[in-house]
């Protein structure tokens, strides 16, 4: 196939002459001229179509273009300061590869729909502008996780998707058919970052995990990536150093290299501009002083639901770190604080302006008699966890981890009311589909 | 905790006292003189413990320091162009964090173990040195292969898990309980890719995938990793520069950034240096001619064994690109070759030393009509592929891409014999465990 150009880089072809191939984003003619809007994932460019200038085959396959017919237009890129792109395309040819029909347009029109409608058509929904937003400063913020833990000496490690056992309890897991066996979809790989953290010092996983979650709401998908840092010889004060220096990253890596599309999606840059080193640290203690202050009936001992977590957040402009939680509200695996048993050396970071938690993590228990009897409190079987206790018993360390959920760290940097729209197919309760 | 210096990192403080923190990996004694040898994941080192240099306590300690016991040294970094790392540490403080109990020691010795007892033992393995080299190449392999695509323009679309239809036939899916549905686990991202490439001109997803395959050999995992491109606008030769390109900026990286870890794993390094682009490109007939030369039995029309493409891969010291293979063979979505529609515009990657296929795609059908004939011809549910007829309905265009699957790639770059070992945590037909 003839090399065509992308719209991204028509600026090196000023007054040149090149072929584009995209689809029609937007029609409007004014008689004798017609202006296509083409779009090819990279960029949007107006192409000009003049009668005179063109053959009437050309005028006419124009007159007649639909939305999101997939078209080839050669002309002529010329520099407009007017244009958004800055540059428009004044064409020669036009090249039709396949025409919408008439009868049955776009179903996706500027109009009003339900998001019902654009859940179904999600494979055509992403074609939109803002879609498309979304997903590049997705694409960015992955890139920017990695970037940050591969530069930092960490080890990309990746855990199962099927465990034969459960991390944090049964309810919330998917269950697979495995031969005659049964499996589990992972919740979380960090069992085995332990593994692999004892065998490279600095690890990483990063892949879709599961949670068979019931509820619907806005911050929930059954299937969500999560990237889950694993350090040797590392404390919870460390976990804090290491989210804080990871959270700035991929936010000044965002401002930097996707202001475009963070734009495009309304976002009040100057929120995410303040997100700087050092982060404000409160204590789960000065967190529930804080939620009663401003009306909160919770107690000492409670978790946090989404609504506390909206509560705190609010009140700071920058990420905040609650640390410290009680013992018994977290799973079997936290260090508890020597200095005082029933809170753990744990950390959730939670998004400004009311996002909530993105992050959450801590110390894990590094004693093999503490750990075996916390396996037993929780009910969890003994047999399914004896890999895991051995990492107690040959050259056990302190060591410490957090996992950050890839989806509510776009919907946040994004600026969105839903995570759904933060994955290209996203699932839910009641969604599988397409 | 106290900042400790990593051993990746003890040429930047020669002559400095510097503290390490690790696991024992060696250890032998010369009467007055100790050697242990720390590894941290991130290097070896030699310490050096003279009983006159260090107080009583320290030299009984080391005395009894048993295989993986997590310890801190302290001490003088010196240059030594003798040791493997070019330094040693003369030490002064020792602390042991756990010692290993002499009762039950580190299970994985020197000796030779049977491949079920290491696999068993998976999470302790993992900290021998050959493990530890193939899970940096691993790593560095995953790396190379994102900066490829990130820098080439493409964006990253990650596709669903959990899918509701199969892409290729069922008897190889794992079927998953989704509330009061039944969901599937992916084979390929390929089908949501055409979507997203449709939106974003140039996508991958990289991500696992999940094969029920009832047969156990060496290329086989039930679990494995694959980067699938997807380009609108390209042709099976658009795949073949990309492919090459892929490849090769792959292998180069390895060379550069793990020859350390290549040479650990004595793989023959000539053999590496040898993939530059051009690769061979073949067609499928000849692929045939080449066999029977060889003494095969196959005949046109048959689809490759393992045996088949071990033959054609020895043929090459280059992966091999063997094309358009008869269209009866391949899957439903392949688009066949206008020229002559009883092959398909598709490709192999076969990897040289009898390897074997690392990458297959080509370009998929672009016709509505043509695809709608293929699904009723496979005995595809219909319903399940309207979202991915649309596809053909809303500006279709040529397109097509490829899957790389990287377990394969990582045993072909190490040269290894089995792809059990390129992965922290392998899943095959009898085994979920640890």
């Amino acid at each position: 196939m003839m090399k065509h150009t992308y719209i991204e880089d028509v600026g090196k072809h000023d007054g040149e002459e090149v072929t584009l191939r995209g689809w029609v984003h937007n029609k409007r003619s004014s008689g004798k001229i017609q202006f296509v809007i083409l779009r090819d994932g990279t960029g949007y460019i107006q192409g000009v179509i003049v009668k005179n200038a063109v053959s009437p085959q050309v005028f006419a396959d124009a007159d007649t273009l639909t939305h999101e017919s997939s078209i080839e237009l050669t002309g002529k890129v010329r520099a407009d300061s007017r244009a958004p792109s800055g540059f428009e395309l004044d064409v020669r040819g036009l090249k039709i590869y396949q025409e919408v029909s008439k009868d049955e347009p776009f179903p996706i029109t500027p109009k009003e729909h339900g998001i019902e409608f654009l859940m179904d058509h999600r494979h055509l929904w992403i074609r939109s502008t803002r879609q498309r937003a979304i997903l590049k400063v997705r694409h960015e913020i992955i890139k920017a996780v990695r970037d940050f833990f591969d530069d930092d000496g960490f080890t990309l490690c990746d855990t199962p998707v099927l465990t034969p056992a459960a991390c944090e309890g049964t309810t919330t897991l998917f269950e697979v058919k495995y031969f005659e066996d049964k499996a589990f979809l992972t919740q979380s790989g960090q069992l085995y970052n332990e593994a692999t953290a004892e065998a490279l010092g600095k690890v990483y996983c990063f892949g879709p995990t599961f949670r068979a979650e019931k509820s619907k709401t806005r911050r929930h998908l059954t299937e969500f990536w999560m990237v889950e840092p694993e350090v040797a010889y590392a404390t919870v004060d460390d976990m804090m150093d290491l989210a804080e220096r990871m959270i700035t990253f991929v936010v000044q890596r965002c401002l930097v290299r996707r202001s475009e599309e963070l734009k495009a999606l309304e976002r009040d840059l100057s929120m995410l501009e303040k997100v700087s080193v050092p982060f404000p640290r409160i204590s789960y203690d000065e967190a529930v002083a804080l939620l009663q202050k401003h009306g909160s009936e919770i107690q000492w001992g409670s978790d946090f639901g989404g609504g506390d977590e909206t509560i705190i957040s609010q009140q700071f402009d920058k990420p905040v770190m609650v640390h410290r939680y009680p013992t018994a509200v977290k799973a079997f695996y936290m260090e508890p604080d020597p200095a005082r048993p029933e809170v753990a050396l744990c950390v959730d970071v939670l998004a400004p302006e009311g996002y909530g938690e993105i992050v959450g993590g801590g110390q894990r228990i590094a004693s093999y008699d503490l750990l075996a009897q916390r396996i037993k409190e929780h009910d969890l079987p003994r047999e399914a966890f004896e890999w895991y206790l051995d990492l107690r018993k040959f050259g056990s360390v302190p060591h410490s981890g957090f996992g950050m959920g890839i989806e509510r760290a776009v919907t946040w940097i994004c600026g969105l009311e839903h995570v759904r729209e933060t994955i290209p197919f996203p699932r839910m309760l009641y969604r599988l589909n397409p």
